[in-house]
């Protein structure tokens, strides 16, 4: 025989979202934003339902609680906005109303004149329990409420009147009897991030190619006061390669060359020399004092730096003799260093998860981050965490987060979907993606789409360029392909960035055709940039930045609708956060101007049919009237091949004066 | 710090299927059919993963094992063939393969011709400590084979021989290294029924309608008699209403008339009377042994006999007074009948499962189940179980199954989808559907595909008409709509059945224009019909049926694809099983002829492009030649409107004969 209390609890509470493999892993939320949860709440019969949502943050005793409402078809949603970063709990809690039931059959036979006083009776005693439960005035005003319904001596017209009274029905809703309630099989996990880990613009650079002084090695104080630059284009998140010393063994040069020459500055990857490892700073780049000034300054300046975390060593590094177990090695005793058959990467020697001493490796990794996270940096870019065990993802990031839920991980893993989705799941705050190598209408249309799927806890950070790739598109060299890549970025993404000063100077020589490297990558060589020069996208990244930093509809993913262009060289979205409605229109050829008719889905852009409505293009600041669904662009490859338009529904006055004025 | 086992399980076992709601509910599968599991299994970096599917009966200790094997991206499959009913678990265990990774990583060194001794060293060692974990024969040979890989002063050549071999590769996947495996996150259940929980074609009727004297009471007697009529139709599945006595307070009369004559029969599932409930037989339909003999008949003939469990009281059962506490009362002391304001069913007492007795009633109403079960039993159809709560329906399937895996119920609930859905996850084998309303072929198509998304759990039973049921494609009363029904029930699902004799004598009157409910139902009157009738459908009902028995195809339903036709009045679908390959094609217009052109899938059809291949109407026994994916089909209203040919290809000999002979 079951549960006795189980035979009793008629509810089915099903297919809570968001969820994430059942509960296995968090969902992904923001402090202050929404959190709207939907199930299928549903009974045997035909009995009414009532269900709450119960949510607290998990070091929390007590569960708050939110009425859920029906939507349609056993669908029911509520909502609750997590005060507190870090882990939230929450679950569902639905019981049968007996009390709206009757009500419901109650207002059936009221209509078909049926009543009789033993329905009221009925009613009577669910009050009359109800009151029981109820303390003080509550208990009270519920008992009167009771006597009413059930003197069979006061008028039925009168009784009838007490049953549908709303003082009534708020006292039920108070006092429900939940003695046979569902409490939803998972209690779900939430993890609240602070608004950075979902609206950030990030620009990715080597210092050492900032020193004013042509071949001379830049150092932090060169970045610092080169902050303003980067501040004043909009960027808050200062991304930095890996800032500590760099081996020597297999060192390569200058375009990946095997022929090293003694002043090559090194691939800064290669990390660790006896001058220290991964919580060294590279002597070049400044003291531990010189970072801190960079720190201090850049957060005046509303920007963070986040540091590169790549858990590899060069054959130099201090934990290759510390720690030898770290590594594997061969039958001959020698540490194994990566390699893809036959390519050799002898200057990397990569971390063993597979060490006999994975308490201490775990340990030793994790004071990498403590380290720096000491001294105030709260973001970190981690490179190829996919070549890292994903239970040492798992339990760092828990680790972390415990004493420091603000931390925000951003996994550089360029690899198969399933791969980069777990990474998110055991807790990477954000992620890079294929945007970079998605470029027509339908790639870009899919692509969005496969991320709305896993919406939940994959969140995308897109970037038209990195250090490791020169997309073919950007091989181009236009100034069309450069600006629309970082219109599509910027707009489709709440997180997006660059990597400068290569991107705005339009930076576009691959190694070799057929490569998506660089040619004189910093990443092997110091370079010096203009960053006064007259062709520099700066101020059109500005002014995307600035649309991005005014419009909240952008700064959010989960609000995208596509419209529909004639021409499919264009493409078409909108974005919509309650008031706040931009639509961005972008031209994908990187050679030709296009022209063509869109369809306007006006219900997503919260404007009427027939109503004028005003378009301000947030990149050049002109105005448009537009009205109707149906409307004509022209997106000039040589001048802004984008609009991106903030949507002004029309009040009467604002529309009396246009057309009157 | 994570558990140290967890630190070196760098496997992700990710999304197995079949299952349902994370493992919270079994799957469903049948008896000796192969189940195939499917799961994204991956590790960090590049390392090769082996995998294996364990599987074994709920109640044995030993898992059984089979390899799986890698599909494309992550995604692995593997399959095991139930051997008995009831619960079986299955769970996936994964593992990183390393002497498969460095055989791959030898590989491509290989063809760069860059093998060192270190590198044959490294699969010496993995060898080695494969011998250590084989025992006998098997460690020698081991042994033998690391030392041969090992052994510097060998040719370098002859090593690598060593290590590509087959011999090496065999002896090395039975001795795998699994200390760091990984073990999916949940084991899954599957609920394995017999073949007719898939395969089983239904025939409902009222026994007490089947009296050769027109007036009287009919009785099993009577129905044993005919058992020839519906087995030779080919049902396998012979279904009573309840056999019960009918209660007769409140009794209503033909047509549902309030106004009662003494002799009218009553409704069967107003169940009870002074004579007995549940357990007891209707003293009109004949004695226990009767029944037996009803059964053990029906069993010489294939045929099964079902019976429908009501579990509702009329207000003359014995339970009303025996267990009061089993029903809910109102205020004035009276027991609360069925309504549905201002309807009121007062024939009809409902089961309270609110009861403070819900250990008494549970066991209760199990009782009923065991009696008949006692009695040879072992399909029963359950009218209206989602107005019972599911917690009993889930504990009741799991304790009568654990004793009694040939079980089968079915459930009637035409209710919301998430309803239906659940009582097939809490247990019930198959469920009756939509299809009774599905009547265009967007329609039809459209719930073929929803119910492809449920195939784990949700078995179908299509039924054209049923006692409630008659609809308004029937009520046209043309044959082509009678017969197109059934090809279509008996076609697009593996489960299906009828109401007869209303249905091949195509009774389509209904009670009054508007509602579904039959005229002169046999819910409140005893019929006659006449079985020998010229126009009955028997005749075309046996040929289908027929054709279900013969072609595998036609047993199950995960095999299904639509083809295109020009006419959207021509629906037309193929199933496959291995060779066996049945295509349909169906008119739904029920007035006219139609004709058009139809584009096969043929690699759906499993034939060649350019060859020729063989169309036999199992409907009609003719043959046609066709080629080619386009072809034209007419659908005669005034014959057969529909083709259900068996697809043959042509071998070489038998095309000969067709040219030549």
């Amino acid at each position: 025989m079951a549960e006795p209390a189980a035979t009793t609890r008629r509810v089915v509470v099903e297919s809570v979202s968001p969820q994430v493999e059942g509960g296995r892993f968090p969902a992904k939320a923001a402090l202050a934003d929404v959190v709207e949860v939907r199930a299928r709440i549903f009974t045997d019969g035909h009995d009414t339902v009532s269900a709450i949502l119960q949510y607290k943050p998990m070091s929390s005793r007590t569960w708050k609680e939110a009425s859920m409402e029906f939507i349609d078809d056993d669908h029911w949603r509520g909502e609750f906005t997590p005060t507190d970063l870090g882990k939230w709990h929450f679950r569902i809690v639905a019981w049968v109303d007996h009390f709206q039931t009757w009500v419901r059959g109650l207002t059936k036979k009221d209509g078909a004149d049926l009543v009789t006083g033993p329905d009221l009776a009925i009613g009577a005693e669910l009050v009359k329990s109800a009151a029981e439960r109820a303390s003080g005035r509550t208990a009270t005003a519920l008992g009167d409420h009771a006597k009413r319904l059930g003197d069979g001596e006061v008028d039925l017209k009168k009784r009838l009147t007490t049953a549908f009274s709303k003082t009534l029905a708020d006292l039920m809703v108070g006092h429900p009897d939940r003695t046979a309630a569902t409490t939803s099989d998972t209690t779900l996990q939430l993890n609240v991030d602070r608004e950075r880990a979902v609206f950030s613009t990030w620009y990715e650079l080597f210092p050492r190619s900032w020193s004013p002084t042509a071949g001379e090695h830049g150092s932090f104080a060169d970045v610092e006061k080169n902050l303003g630059y980067v501040a004043d284009m909009g960027f808050d998140v200062l991304y930095l390669p890996p800032i500590h010393p760099i081996g020597t063994t297999f060192r390569k040069g200058p375009n990946n060359a095997l022929d090293v020459n003694t002043t090559d500055p090194g691939v800064p990857w290669a990390i660790g020399s006896p001058q220290g490892g991964h919580t060294t700073i590279h002597p070049d780049l400044g003291t531990i004092d010189d970072f801190r000034s960079l720190l201090s300054s850049a957060a005046s300046l509303g920007v963070e730096v986040a540091l590169d975390v790549a858990l590899q060593c060069s054959p130099d590094h201090p934990w290759v003799i510390a720690h030898p177990e770290w590594f594997r090695h061969r039958p001959d005793g020698t540490i194994q260093y990566a390699e893809n058959p036959p390519k050799k990467y002898q200057d990397i020697y990569p971390i063993d998860f597979e060490t006999s001493d994975p308490d201490g490796l775990w340990a030793g990794l994790k004071e990498v981050f403590d380290f720096w996270i000491g001294e105030g940096v709260r973001i970190f870019r981690v490179d190829n965490p996919h070549t890292k065990a994903f239970p040492f993802w798992e339990w760092l990031i828990a680790s972390l987060r415990a004493e420091h839920p603000d931390l925000i991980l951003l996994a550089e893993a360029f690899t198969r979907p399933a791969v980069m989705h777990r990474l998110a799941k055991v807790g990477f705050n954000q992620s890079y993606t294929y945007f970079t190598w998605r470029n027509t209408r339908h790639e870009l249309t899919t692509y969005m789409h496969e991320l709305a799927d896993v919406d939940d806890f994959f969140r995308p950070n897109f970037w038209p360029n990195t250090p490791d790739i020169l997309p073919e598109v950007l091989q181009t060299g236009t100034r069309a392909a450069f600006i629309s890549r970082y219109v599509l970025a910027a707009t489709l993404s709440s997180n997006c960035g660059i990597y400068g000063p290569a991107f705005e100077l339009m930076e576009h020589r691959p190694l070799r055709p057929g490569t998506e490297e660089y040619l004189n990558s910093e990443k092997y060589q110091i370079r010096q940039w203009d960053l006064d020069d007259n062709d520099s996208l700066a101020p059109v990244i500005t002014q995307v930045n600035r649309a991005r930093h005014s419009h909240r509809s952008l700064q959010r993913n989960s609000n995208l609708t596509f419209h529909h262009a004639d021409n499919d060289m264009i493409i078409s979205y909108s974005k919509r956060a309650d008031d706040d409605v931009v639509l961005a229109l972008v031209n994908l050829d990187p050679h030709h101007s296009q022209t063509g008719w869109i369809d306007l889905d006006l219900g997503a852009l919260g404007v009427e049919d027939g109503s004028p409505y005003q378009m301000h293009d947030l990149l050049t600041d002109r105005l448009y009237l537009w009205s109707g669904s149906r409307n004509f662009v022209e997106l000039d490859v040589a001048g802004i091949p984008a609009h991106v338009f903030s949507v002004r529904k029309q009040t009467r006055t604002e529309r009396d004066f246009d057309y009157f004025a």
